[in-house]
């Protein structure tokens, strides 16, 4: 479906650039994903860990296939479709450091190594080690440059991804009545994400009341409290297709919405309008930012308006740049974005909207189709 | 409930004797839960980053409280239940390596510094940006000495998780009948698992059918296919309860077990058995595993035993030491550990049980009730 060999051509480019000899991503980046089409484990709260685990991963150089080191218990358990040809694989009771630094030094003279953002410290210093004369750097600089701009065949899955969480909400949202409980709405999100062909979930679902009936803050996601009404629930999920990630959100009202919300509702959809109106190549993340954030704070809720606007999204659900103050990236044709501004007013009022945005030639166009009106059940 | 103070304390005693003279834990880890008690997020597939994103953590000495370095959207949206007074929060417009370095070198001399095994490597390459004098080594080194022993305490949560996962399975198992999907018995067990109380899944909750009516392997742990009988399904799961993680499983089958089937699972049950009965302190875990393997061996089903007999459990999903042949730990009180065997033959049959053992000094102990009896809907 995609082209990884046009992708790391891409990649050797920027290395070259850089004077990059060599790069190491780990089997659990988006990065190896990208460039590679090696699939993510779905992650565990608790660690899962094999021996000799922190080998995972593959060497990546411009005169070579890409070259995988995993361990066994990878190999066996957490391949389903299996592993390139080009792979070391590291048995329980295989001398591990000597078969990873093999094939490290099968490359020739590494003056300078890159590594993914996250790459775990026992994996980096392994590296050190074998490259004691090397410079280190991080590899996020110059694959994100990549994988900011996706392609036809990226924003195909972005839109199949984006249209699956609408479907969700459509469904679940007439459920959202009294009695029902904030964990029968997550369950059954997720349930209907699986069952519409979600990998899983690409965050944790979140389902939760605000309003003048509790305290609760919106960094309180988790809870298997019934719906009291008189207040907003906001549903933040996504689902993943192909890798690629969705990032939804919408408020749903139970009961008579007060002035109040109405108003409140009206301001940040209104936030959201802007945010996309200002979208177009060449203006600055930080702008859309602004445009978002300057609508919040004129209606009078700029002090509950707490988080960035939004965060480019793809293989990751959040992905550099961010639509955010400090970031002054130019937008750039075929970046894919949230634009979610929300007034989270604990004992008050809380609502978002959450839509993924792609930058065209004309300017930003929504990717999701659920509506925005208000709805109140 | 846990006496934070007197693991640190234990902590820096083995500092010293390592000569290490600094600790860093990510805010991911689960060291830095273990010593602190900073609740670990819920994990995504698709990385969540904000921000200065790399300073999350604390640093460890043994003069000093624990100083804690967030960015700001952790502070504000990950952060339900506050943060240590003791934190530098790091801003969107703030200088973050600035920051960063100034709370790292307010301890003084490093000559040492040991970071958590999956620690960033963006964040290692800072560390050693501020301390390029220092040798930096792997934390897991000394803190799992700490981690692998478990308190009374620590116990308490292990047991209320292994019964929290035990009573789902006893009210779940019914259900599974022909033409209900593995994605609806999944559902099931992960709502029924947060309703009792677990915070999240300990890891991705899998169901699956092995058997002569397909050619599935156990590294296929994702359907929503109708259970078509004839074969055993396979239950993988596990809960959390204030951190600490329980890990289980069993087959049930569906229909009329055949011969080979009844054959199998008595093994699979009697190499769990003596796998226990050779649980001792002292006893290397590498015996276990063999003690446990042998009888699979025996039976003529060795080949398709294909993964090591269990590992230690508690903040994690998997720590060490693990109960494999590679690993010659000699049991110690205390530890907790799975011991997991299994027959997973593609095409032919599936079956596996996992339960967590305790170490006593009489032996090992089950903590898990749920019985091992064959069990055929």
């Amino acid at each position: 479906m995609f082209d990884y060999k046009a992708r790391r051509q891409s990649l050797y480019a920027l290395m070259e650039k850089e004077g990059v000899d060599l790069v190491f991503l780990p089997k659990h980046s988006a990065d190896l994903d990208y460039l590679t089409g090696t699939e993510r484990r779905v992650v565990t709260f608790g660690n899962v860990a094999y021996t000799h685990h922190w080998v995972a991963g593959a060497f990546l150089h411009p005169k070579h296939d890409p070259k995988f080191v995993l361990p066994r218990m990878i190999v066996e358990f957490d391949s389903p479709n299996g592993v390139d040809p080009n792979t070391t694989t590291v048995s329980e009771l295989d001398d591990a450091y000597a078969k990873f630094k093999k094939v490290a030094q099968s490359f020739g003279n590494v003056r300078k190594i890159a590594v993914s953002a996250r790459t775990w410290s026992e994996t980096v210093l392994y590296l050190m080690q074998i490259f004691p004369e090397a410079t280190v750097v991080n590899a996020e600089e110059i694959v994100n440059k990549l994988r900011r701009i996706k392609s036809t065949e990226e924003l195909e899955q972005m839109t199949q991804a984006c249209h699956l969480v609408d479907g969700v909400l459509a469904q679940v949202q007439g459920r959202v009545n009294i009695g029902v409980s904030e964990l029968d709405l997550k369950t059954e999100v997720n349930f209907q994400m699986n069952e519409r062909g979600s990998k899983t979930e690409s965050f944790d679902t979140a389902v939760w009341s605000m309003g003048p009936k509790n305290n609760r803050d919106a960094s309180d996601r988790r809870s298997s409290n019934p719906i009291v009404g008189g207040m907003g629930v906001s549903f933040d999920f996504g689902s993943v297709i192909n890798g690629y990630c969705a990032d939804f959100g919408r408020t749903v009202f139970v009961g008579d919405p007060s002035g109040e919300y109405q108003k409140v509702y009206e301001l940040v959809m209104a936030a959201q309008a802007a945010g996309i109106a200002a979208v177009k190549p060449g203006v600055l993340a930080s702008d859309v930012h602004k445009a978002t954030r300057d609508v919040i704070v004129e209606g009078g809720y700029g002090d509950w308006f707490r988080h960035r606007t939004g965060h480019c999204i793809g293989l990751d659900v959040h992905e550099f740049p961010y639509i955010s103050e400090e970031d002054h990236t130019p937008l750039e044709i075929g970046m894919t974005f949230t634009i979610e501004p929300s007034v989270f007013w604990p004992g008050k009022v809380g609502v978002r909207v959450e839509d993924v945005i792609v930058v065209e030639e004309s300017g930003g166009r929504k990717i999701n189709k659920h509506p925005t009106d208000l709805v109140a059940n």
